[in-house]
């Protein structure tokens, strides 16, 4: 899993602040969060090899959220691009883009299907063998979810040189790696821990952005293994979430801590703020483990 | 008069290269030509004060001259504008930005005013005591307009002591200042001329872009002090104007010639070149006073 951030500012784009985007490489993915003004131009910068995006995710329809995504697939349209793209996003995002693709008469020449959501509940969006995608509805002025992405669990991995020993047969091996026990040649029963060892454990990366303090959604989060809050305001600040529906750093941190998640990566931070550190040592009154995002920043996590 | 270039590139934006976007202030005005992805940073970065933009000029709705419009929008209203903005360009232009103002819950608080066109010929479009604003029809992919702006002819220039040396009242000035002979306080009629000056040369500037070559639009240019004409291509390849419905540097010069305009101004490079100066080169073939647009560049018109 490698997350990089593309933007991580709130509102206006400024020219090295940039709205909201990031890049989740993941099980041979590379999935694209939110595309604020000027997305495009950051993965260059940040040399993505974009045509690898196939599924793109919108979590609302702020404009520091979505302003880039037409201009992305425009660019997409302009290069040749024939690989299906799909984008995930609250309804009403087919109508903005294909009004903008009719009126410059420039249909995509390569498939683009959207997948409106509605709904107010967590729903799966994407599965395939390797790992899911839910949304996470959140709380904010205007419809918005977040993303819960995360890996399935792996088969468990086989001690080939026990197995043999064991005298089991090789034509059993899938059913092993699947957890069962199996007899061996000579008709004895093998216990499956004997011969194998626990798959890797599984990761999941959670995106809550924009949102007010909700801790509704913490069971769904629970033990994720990176938990990307969104920080607007500093505590001094919190007079203004409420109207804002956004959070402070000390929220993010009560939340990571309720969570029980590995690390938390704050970001989405207001303008009004030069200090970035201070959000960090905020949200660690509630919880140790926090990374800052900064626009270009990589994390890989293993 | 004085021109900024905030972006002269054609379709994708790349980190130093933006699409078409420019400033044109004159007589108090500060008007904003076309608004390409990115637009409101590079305002930014060419120390625009930009709270002062109250009319924007839309050519077309293709994405590198439109798709920073609604962000730069939404920005006016995250700080605070309280003042008018007035947006001219192709119907279509107000669906597109409403809907994305409606989605975001994001209404402007300040009055935002669509002048949508559709005329195929040449009209008046803004007015006021100093200076005209009139469409261009251009002959593009889809409906398309350049931009006249025209000074108005000023008042003659007063040699106060030649007026007082020929005893003329001071109460006759303004009509000396408009162009009328007067009497003196003896009765004695006085040639205008004899104290007066010519008034300052008119001024105009004409934005032609995107566009195929198109002679039609000679006479209504012609003599512009400063010509903006696309230039997207070299004439090595002419071959692709025809179905792009862009101009070759070429063709930008004989267009320039036949206008006798004072300067012309090349600019939409495609990205396939890397050395602009070659636009230059080709267009001098038929026109001797070329300028290259540059990101950032700024000409000061006297």
């Amino acid at each position: 899993m490698k997350l990089t951030i593309l933007g991580c500012h709130s509102a206006t784009p400024r020219a090295n602040h940039n709205p909201t985007s990031q890049v989740l490489e993941v099980k041979g993915h590379m999935f694209l969060i939110d595309c604020g003004e000027g997305t495009q131009i950051q993965l260059r910068r940040c040399k993505v090899k974009f045509s690898r995006i196939k599924h793109i995710f919108i979590s609302h329809l702020h404009g520091d959220h979505f302003f880039g995504l037409i201009g992305l697939i425009s660019t997409f349209r302009l290069l040749g691009r024939e690989a299906e793209l799909h984008i995930y996003g609250p309804k009403g995002i087919k109508e903005v883009i294909t009004l903008q693709l009719k009126l410059g008469n420039s249909w995509t020449n390569y498939p683009l299907l959207f997948h409106e959501l509605e709904g107010n509940l967590p729903e799966q969006i994407f599965e395939d063998d390797q790992l899911t995608v839910h949304t996470i509805p959140l709380d904010h002025r205007v419809y918005t979810n977040g993303f819960l992405f995360k890996e399935k669990k792996g088969e468990r991995k086989l001690d080939v040189t026990a197995a043999v020993n064991a005298k089991i047969d090789q034509s059993y091996f899938p059913k092993l790696k699947q957890g069962f026990n199996v007899k061996n040649r000579e008709g004895k029963e093998i216990a499956n821990k004997s011969v194998t060892h626990d798959p890797d454990p599984v990761k999941s990366y959670a995106f809550c952005s924009d949102t007010a303090y909700d801790p509704s959604i913490v069971p769904q989060i629970k033990g994720s293994t990176i938990l990307y809050h969104e920080s607007t305001f500093l505590k001094t600040h919190v007079h203004l979430c409420e109207k804002t529906k956004h959070s402070t750093a000390e929220q993010a941190g009560q939340i990571a801590k309720e969570a029980q998640v590995g690390t938390l990566l704050l970001g989405h931070y207001s303008g009004r703020y030069s200090d970035f550190e201070l959000f960090r040592k905020e949200a660690q009154e509630h919880f140790k483990k926090v990374e800052l995002a900064a626009d270009g920043k990589v994390f890989v996590i293993d």
